[in-house]
């Protein structure tokens, strides 16, 4: 059966959203519709503008970029930066220059509803920043999540602390709304958490061969990775960085790499736990009704073959 | 060296906690030196005249009863009755008659102070409910924390789902900001989840052993036991109920029973997942400053020998 499989990327960018998109520009099993862009490390009109640039030196300016909301679904969410993860620039501090290529007029969302609607069920939307274009999708269309393929979502903690706060993970805790609507859309998700990235990780000396190799982008991201390998050395005295977006990207690409329990997720959005993901997979019968009661299930990645997202990520960067 | 360890049962009855009242007069470890009541599956006035009743069984009336407090610590909690779980009279459904003996004058907070002020660092708190007394003991009297000895907390659901919502486990749900308080007092807490009892197990074919011994408490209990059986059975669609309450008793009586972890635990107090439990052990060396930063450290049991517990449960209720 012939398969046509589409990514449109909703990314915030920073360095290894870089390394996810060069990744799918690498797999041939994929073709890459759009990039769409939402605040998270940076604002969203640097996102964009790095978005651009990041096309601009795969040499793939063939591919729209959209640009997402400049703010979040949640009420009373305050945008923070997260320069010292990712540079100020959300690229590792590089003095890059403007891009020369423009965001299409569509926003995200608009964008999104189209592309699912010229393609029902063949496009997966890989959510690699928070769900704020996502769940403004769905507000917009109440068809959207029917046509929708699947959204893999890069967010939340399973079981495990968050990276944010100890409850909460990034992407969910900087529009927890938005999340609570998409976990509990109806549609086909797929959430890969820090219970699953944070087993992905990139040594020094696979940083050291990207510096080695002749491929353009291995060299473009070994000089990148600076700030985000210091980061992790500080915050968690490893000498390597987590896989977060790459691993969601190959989850979607090849499903093979993860398995994953189904039940219902649901977003807590306000008081110190607030942008904690608590999963819930009926295992008791009971009688007690509760938030989680009579909605939509969705997939929660449990287990990943972390060496082999490592082997394939380098693999697509080294041959590119 | 020797040990004068006393414990002090904070109770909210129902059958596990009349176990774990059985279990504590049968160790000879260990010397009850009172019971303090609290809402919980039934109101404090019921859970009173419980804890009267069971030791009028037990004839063991020389043991005070303080009455705890009415209502939460929490604002906007509604009570809520377990009828289902522990029969409306929290005892089973067994039509009792009224006990001969009467709560003390001093409430549960004042007697829990007074005792923790006479024997400083000895006495050990059991707390099998809601955690009011031990908060309202925290916010009467400054110096608490410290002349306390070890409070075992029964509550709280570590990296897995609550039995109340898919967030919130029983006895913290009901008063969530007195828990908070608890475990931000600088005391000595070990707290037993769910992550631990749901391994304890008390089987049919253990309860036939219960009903065919001479242990008053034992014949006793076999009959009490029946609503919890059915619940379970219901519930959970197993065959045995989960000793909850005797678990953290005999965790306080053996520490090696059960291994814990070290770290800072926050309960959630508001929205979907009220009444979550949120352990951080600070692996990560954040810049981030967040609501777990500079809170005293809490005891988190990680691992129990189960049937250990359960051998120790049954010899001591045979043998009485």
């Amino acid at each position: 059966m012939e398969r046509y499989l589409m990514i449109a990327l909703l990314i915030v960018l920073l360095q290894d959203d870089a390394i996810a998109i060069f990744v799918a520009l690498q797999s041939p099993e994929i073709e890459v519709i759009g990039l769409t862009t939402i605040f998270g490390n940076v604002h969203t009109t640097l996102s964009t503008r790095n978005a651009l640039h990041l096309l601009e030196i795969a040499g793939r300016t063939d591919i729209p970029v959209a640009e997402g909301s400049h703010v979040t679904v949640t009420e009373g969410v305050k945008l923070q930066s997260s320069g010292y993860v990712h540079g100020t620039d959300g690229l590792g501090n590089q003095n890059i220059s403007p891009p020369k290529g423009k965001p299409i007029e569509q926003t995200a969302a608009e964008f999104l509803i189209q592309q699912a609607s010229l393609y029902p069920g063949k496009v997966t939307v890989v959510a690699l920043g928070p769900l704020t274009n996502m769940a403004l999708a769905i507000q917009l269309d109440p068809e959207f999540f029917k046509k929708v393929g699947q959204i893999v979502v890069l967010g939340g903690a399973f079981a495990v602390n968050g990276n944010v706060t100890p409850a909460a993970e990034a992407n969910i805790f900087k529009d927890p709304t938005a999340a609570d609507i998409v976990f509990t859309s109806g549609a086909d998700v797929l959430a890969v958490g820090l219970n699953i990235t944070h087993q992905v990780v990139l040594t020094d000396s696979h940083r050291g061969e990207l510096a080695k190799s002749n491929g353009k982008f291995a060299k473009y991201l070994s000089k990148l990775l600076d700030v985000y390998f210091d980061y992790h050395h500080t915050a968690y005295n490893t000498r390597g960085v987590f896989l977060h977006d790459p691993t969601a990207l190959l989850a979607a690409v090849n499903p093979s790499l993860i398995t994953y329990s189904e039940g219902v997720v649901r977003v807590q959005t306000v008081g110190i736990t607030k942008g904690l993901t608590i999963f819930y997979n009926k295992q008791k019968r009971v009688v007690e009704v509760t938030e989680w009661s009579g909605k939509p299930s969705v997939k929660v990645a449990v287990t990943v073959d972390a060496p082999k997202v490592i082997e394939l990520v380098m693999a697509r960067l080294v041959n590119s």
